[in-house]
């Protein structure tokens, strides 16, 4: 049912997506288009691949080299400048580009950066865009990119150039009819623009067309709002700037109000599921009194009670400094990493499989103890939802659950109780908010734009060079954009194995938030001044011209500085 | 309970504000700082006023004069140029500055340009701020003005400079205590800052300070995001630019990410209660397929089965051309403007201060046919809403109804009705956001910057030039800002009367959005395209450099424009 929705809905995407019309852009979206977008000074002039060492893979090596026997082991690539003119010109390559997954800021920039890459580079080259993600590749619908089809799309948000999909290339089937379209369509390459799942797609396809011995060469790129899809030649993900960017302008803005309000503490969810980096990189640009990082929480196995004692011993010392307001920042993705809530869940799921619900709460006495005192503690209206609303397998929608909304109830509660005890004297007004979807898609920023662009460029010459099986890599990003260094890293080298079903399977992991990493370190060095001073930062919104308008995010520069 | 609340809530914006560390400034907040303030030609050298004729009142003047003996009928002012040099600079005035209300981004522009007014045009004065609101000045909490203390607050959201407050000076107490502050601090002038009930409010204390024949003048400023205090004299209220500009970049990023994802319904709230102007000018700015103008609603005495068929019937239109996503703009007062929910409301309101809700439904009955029916219409956490969440008084608790969450739910239940009718075959998905906080206390615009500063500077100049009862308006706001004009319109000739508790009391009848006027028919001429046919506009983040930087929000342009 959930796959059947999700197959319609990226037919429904991809069929009529209508071209953007410029007549009707803004006046910041028509000065945009003409944004120049400077290159590093490697994929300027004539330069060459130079292969590195072998490469193995981040864990389980022996099994990496059994799932990819072709691609295993093969280099990384840098490109280093030439003196040579590139006088023979590579002609009439074919190549497609596909976006896969969620919206990030930029994708349509990548896309811009192969297209000129096979103009500028090569001879009579074509390009061609995969609609509605893999989907798009494995039925064959496509449109051929001209110059006057991207112009509109240059620097501007969103991936409705071609549109996206979350499909995944994965069954024989499926990949005989990737086959199939890269045999119709003569494709010498491909550029798979996604996240950590796609990638590991893309080089499974890699291993595929070259295990069959076909020309088809397949590149990835970097693409996540997450910031979870990264290694050390991959320094970020493209989107993260742009859409920590924007949540920070909103949270700046709530700080603001709170502040002059004086009453209310603002409880702020933002986007990130799996990994906490957008949290974290918010608190360094705004100084919020709390913020969670998941790591943290499930590596200290905290609970639920913890996270809102935490929030109420600051709430509690804040009145006694007569500051009855404050903001406090939660990823999405929190009650995930809180270990006591996935217990009780798995044994909700089990339960709720087999058993009515019944009234008098008998049902209750399946749950473990700890489950049980859990599950009282939790507000009303979460309770219900965890009984209530199941997704088509019968699961508990845990990403249903609004946990800024149930956090806010909880704190009451438990702030009700001090007030008893004669421990608070405040008064709490929670407000809650969700940034998510008004990230997604924001104009990239001159950093993203940047470097969507580096990156597409780079993919185009890693194709073009002969490569597969890599992922654009573009590194030194703290630097001037004239110092960035461009290459290509073996897919095979970010993998490690998961076992699911019983069989290994490949997987690119994700990245999480370090707690020995700079950025968290800086984070927690400072959280106890920001939760009882009030040392709010307003980024403002994003600036393209101007203070401001080439910073680049936070995290990206303690863990380049941390490395140097 | 509400009222010692919002007391209570008072206090701690007061007391322990701390001041700005521009120290922790971002990038762009620090460039806002010295970011110029051009001033009208008329208030940049020598200018004396020149009164209009005798004003009137909005309506019922009989009764307006009798409320304000003093001041009823004074004419309006405006600034010209003279010749002659400002050789006698008032000395040693004393004036005092209140922000009233809810934030809007440029209040602390308006105090500086008083501050820089006095600083310039006279000689020692002193500018005293009073913290909190109104019950600043009722319990003289204050601070003085100095150029170190307002200069991290130059072009800065908020209004944490003071703060704010929602008090409203109305016993005779009051008006006694308020009294008691100016002769303390031994006032020549009260500049307020605030809505329609502030500038009511500092009406009745230029008329009460009169007819004490205290030389305390007042003279009030227009502020609001709401855009509804507004007259021809006094053309926008400050921080509606910046608050729709803020709305409208969110708006515009879920558009993108709407259009790029192709599955989701974007049910967008936005603040606004008593007018719809946001929600009209974000629908100019942006495009969206659906917008909601409460006043048009109210006029057409929509029901809420209109509303619904409504979005239900452009999602199937949309469906068959292919479409299923799109976004939806609704004004926060939606609900407050269908006649027949404020019906249902009323009769909940007498049903439960009497009755009991018995589980079987027969308190039902009281309904009258049509409420009952329009109560079974509504979503189950709808009805719960209405039954369980009362305020202090017993009352339906009507502004914590999440309208987008009731209007998804809703189509949702229609769409799957025509779906087995088989007029539907599409799919669809609801997402729900509310845009408010995020907006009130953002960077203001340079416009919003610009005319604060000479709102501010024209009230200190309608202060010194003797003036009362008046509230600062600059005009020709379509103009280079050297050519607007400046004065001062006569506070009682915005005033009408309302009957409460059996008495007249004045009110500056809200500016409702006119269904005649040029913003709305513009928009009612577009939207029948907008439904169908992807016309979405990405505004993108403000811009304080380069293009798009000094753009004026449509009302404000197409209300001169029909004026012109």
């Amino acid at each position: 049912m959930a796959t059947a929705n999700s197959v319609l809905a990226n037919d429904g995407a991809k069929g009529p997506a209508p071209p953007r019309l410029a007549s009707v852009y803004s006046e910041v979206q028509t000065s945009r288009l003409n944004h120049p977008l400077p290159l590093p000074s490697v994929l300027k002039g004539p330069f060459k691949l130079v292969d590195g060492p072998p490469s193995s893979a981040a864990g389980n090596p022996d099994e990496i080299a059994k799932l990819f026997p072709n691609l295993f082991g093969q280099p990384s690539a840098n490109l280093v400048p030439t003196g040579s003119d590139p006088s023979d010109l590579a002609g009439g390559l074919r190549i497609g580009v596909v976006l896969s997954g969620g919206q990030a800021p930029g994708g349509h920039n990548v896309i811009s950066g192969i297209f000129d890459y096979l103009q500028e580079r090569t001879n009579g080259s074509i390009l061609y865009g995969f609609k509605g993600g893999p989907a798009g590749i494995m039925k064959c619908k496509y449109v051929e990119l001209t110059p006057d089809f991207i112009y509109p799309y240059r620097n501007q948000g969103g991936f409705d150039m071609i549109c996206s999909g979350r499909d995944k290339i994965e069954t024989p089937e499926q990949f005989k009819q990737a086959e199939e379209t890269a045999m119709k369509l003569d494709l010498d390459g491909l550029v798979v623009i996604g996240g950590d799942d796609s990638n590991t797609n893309a080089c499974l396809l890699a291993e595929y067309f070259r295990q069959k011995n076909m020309k088809t060469r397949v590149i990835g790129c970097p693409k996540t709002i997450d910031g979870d899809l990264k290694c050390k030649e991959v320094p970020a993900s493209f989107g993260f700037d742009t859409a920590c960017k924007i949540y920070s302008e909103m949270i700046g803005n709530v700080m603001t109000d709170a502040r002059s309000t004086g009453k209310y503490y603002h409880f702020v969810r933002l986007m990130g599921r799996a990994a906490s980096h957008i949290t974290l990189e918010c608190a360094l640009q705004t100084h919020p009194n709390i913020a969670f990082i998941g790591e943290e929480v499930a590596a200290k196995k905290q609970t639920l009670k913890n996270v809102t004692d935490y929030i109420t011993d600051v709430i509690c010392k804040r009145a006694e400094l007569g500051y009855n307001y404050g903001v406090i920042l939660i990823p999405e993705g929190l009650i995930d990493f809180i270990p006591e809530v996935q217990q009780l869940i798995a044994e909700l799921n089990e339960i709720l499989a087999h058993d009515v619900v019944d009234e008098d709460g008998l049902w209750k006495k399946k749950l473990q103890h700890q489950s049980l005192h859990l599950f009282e503690f939790l507000p009303q209206a979460i309770k219900e939802q965890l009984l209530l609303e199941r997704d088509p397998h019968g699961n508990v929608q845990v990403s249903k659950i609004e946990t800024e909304k149930m956090l806010i109830s909880m704190v009451e509660t438990e702030l009700e109780k001090r007030k008893l005890e004669g421990k608070y004297a405040g008064h709490f007004k929670g407000q809650s908010h969700f940034f998510g979807y008004e990230g997604r898609c924001g104009l990239p920023t001159n950093f993203d734009a940047t470097y969507c662009y580096a990156l597409g460029y780079a993919a185009g010459a890693l194709l073009c060079s002969g490569k597969t099986g890599l992922i654009s890599s573009v590194g030194n990003l703290n630097a001037p954009v004239n110092e960035w260094t461009v290459g290509g890293t073996a897919l095979t080298s970010l993998m490690d194995v998961e076992r699911r079903h019983g069989k290994f399977k490949p997987v690119i992991k994700k990245a999480m938030v370090e707690l020995e990493g700079a950025p968290f370190q800086k984070f927690a060095s400072m959280r106890d001044v920001w939760a009882l001073k009030n040392r709010y930062i307003s980024p403002g919104p994003i600036q393209f011209i101007g203070p401001g308008s080439n910073d680049v995010n936070h995290t990206l520069l303690l863990e380049l500085g941390a490395q140097a």
